[in-house]
């Protein structure tokens, strides 16, 4: 996926990059497979499902690979429905985004216009040309109806996310005896994120701090029970389940670890690595662990420095880099960045114990969920 | 439920009656069975399922009570699974009326605020609180700010209510051979609503005129299928299967029937019964089929007079009863009231002759289904 990644994550980005291939596929004939109810439909369904489908193949498919993984791990023996579990993991997560930008008022994501923007964007092309057609002025209308209307049918696309991915996990379970427990973890796992989600909005449109347990609760179910634990354990439920508690427990770890890196390429990292840009969970004033612990450990003086250097909205670039270079100092200074580092380390030892423990059934797994683990903590995009 | 409806629909309306009373139950305790997972959420999900059971609460809860119907066709005998079921429809169409209150920027349902509108004034009171304590004036923030935090929160809601219905689906399946053939039902019937939606919005943004085929796909779509045939439907799962087709059939039929009395009632319906204004469809600018059809038989002359009546947007309470009363009398003059009523005719035969056909169990439940007809065809509310 990266040269530059650590030598040690290469068995699972090679892993991901194999796995990538039959889901991209599944979510390309997504369109196609679905035009019989949807065709009915007014206005048809096939373009919302191009749609989706393009917006899927443009992420890393880390959950949809690691429902894969799940069942390995599980011991899986032929054809157990896996791709569709995979495809449902896609979708959910498409949907989640979909109205997550929205909410966060993104207008772009994966390198490429957000989909309430493209919406939005599209309507105000039509309202031009109808205007024109008519033989009026283009300014015949309010631009923040084109947004409305694009923020619409942002949030009926992401239902339709939703909907096909259940659907595409009504085909997974068939003659499967875990199946409403599949079905059952999915939806409360997905329940959970939607719960953090209304916090992390109202974080967003509070002044107050957030205390760090919060965070570290947030930081739990929007990442790491719903990326990690979720697709692992859907992946050995599609085998036998037998193991879906231990990778519940490992995802945990997983995810601690992958949103602490997100943390530090979203505030350090490179735009062109994460289609991000440098500094932009400061720009959005994302509410993180490190900005947590640097303003609970802060002495009086650099409260108000430190507060204003977190705070939300847009700034020159040279602003942004001094803002970010006094984080990053203070963070030293101050011993929060050690203090991460060290948590970093724990879970780190606690997600190797669990995979040691594991009893998978082949080495090359053994290696994946080692590279995994390397991935998570250290990755460049 | 309502003391003007026809007595034929008797049977039906004492039928809901009966059955709202073990949904509302199960609707009511949602918030203390789900503490388990949601608890653990930052904010917890406590406070929003409470939310959500008041606002299902509050309505009609028509397609829980289909799922009961459904299953009593097919011979339901003991404890199938049906109350689950019947929450997640109740679910279901909760996520939809959040999500769709946003984007019809509708303030008011079911005789009280909005899920985002509630929220977005919530926002407001907070802000204001904030800036007390930080002894700024109330007006340091943008009230737009609120609206959109409403907004997100609302839209995070609506998540929540399809990911808890699909989580009451899981309890529903455990055991019963056609589980998937349950949850495929109603995520690709949902699939269609979100779709049919997209088609809605479109039609809201634009001057553009749209079809009577592409008005009656809708209907079929988004309250048919949606409100009648899959509840139904999925009540005949729960016990066998065996007689889905042929309630999807009649469920077309009765949305059909249910679809234009609604438009109906929006259109000359009164405030008090309603919970909606008189006018309200006209006021929102709703394609109807009544509009459709008044438009294709309006002479040159009438049409520039005819679209201003029904153009969207606020006006004055004179100014709205003659615009009725003038689309009320047009649609006489020119045969549109007839010809609707003709559909509506064979619509209820054709309702009237599957229930013949049906080999139902038990006298009672055919005077129910009889009563639906009635019921969907004049219901006064």
């Amino acid at each position: 996926m990266d040269t530059k990644i650590e030598s040690g994550a290469a068995a699972a980005t090679r892993y991901f990059s194999e796995k990538r291939v039959p889901i991209a596929e599944a979510l390309r004939s997504l369109p196609s497979r679905e035009s019989g109810g949807l065709s009915l439909v007014p206005g048809g369904g096939t373009e919302s499902l191009e749609r989706i489908a393009e917006f899927c193949l443009r992420g890393k498919m880390i959950r949809g690979c690691l429902v894969f993984l799940g069942a390995e791990a599980a011991d899986a023996d032929g054809d157990t429905g896996l791709i569709d579990c995979a495809v449902a993991m896609e979708l959910f997560q498409a949907g989640l985004l979909a109205h997550d930008d929205i909410m966060d008022r993104d207008e772009t994501r994966r390198g490429a216009p957000t989909i309430h923007a493209r919406y939005a964007v599209e309507a105000e092309a039509r309202y031009a040309a109808e205007a024109l057609a008519r033989e009026e002025g283009v300014a015949s209308h309010n631009p923040a109806d084109s947004l409305h209307i694009g923020e619409a049918l942002g949030i009926c696309l992401g239902d339709l996310c939703y909907f096909e991915g259940f659907a595409s996990l009504s085909r997974a379970i068939v003659g499967k005896p875990r199946g409403p427990e599949i079905l059952g973890l999915c939806s409360s796992v997905l329940a959970e994120v939607a719960v953090a989600q209304m916090s992390d909005v109202r974080w967003g449109g509070s002044h107050a701090e957030v205390r760090e347990e919060e965070i570290l609760a947030m930081y739990r179910c929007k990442t790491a029970r719903y990326s990690f634990s979720l697709p692992l354990a859907v992946g050995a439920f599609a085998v036998s389940g037998d193991l879906a508690e231990a990778l519940m427990g490992l995802g945990d770890d997983l995810g601690i670890l992958f949103q602490i890196r997100d943390d530090e390429l979203g505030l350090y990292g490179s735009a062109g690595a994460t289609g991000k840009g440098v500094g932009s969970d400061l720009r959005e004033g994302k509410k993180t662990l490190l900005r947590a612990r640097l303003l609970a450990a802060a002495p009086e003086g650099e409260r108000d420095l430190l507060t204003r250097a977190f705070s939300a909205g847009e700034r020159g670039e040279g602003e942004l880099e001094a803002d970010i270079a006094y984080i990053r100092r203070l963070a030293d200074e101050l011993g929060v960045a050690r203090s991460i580092d060290e948590m970093k380390a724990r879970a780190e030892d606690r997600a190797r114990a669990i995979i040691r423990d594991l009893p998978l059934p082949r080495t090359e797994t053994r290696e994946v969920f080692e590279g995994l683990v390397e991935w998570v903590t250290r990755r460049e995009k």
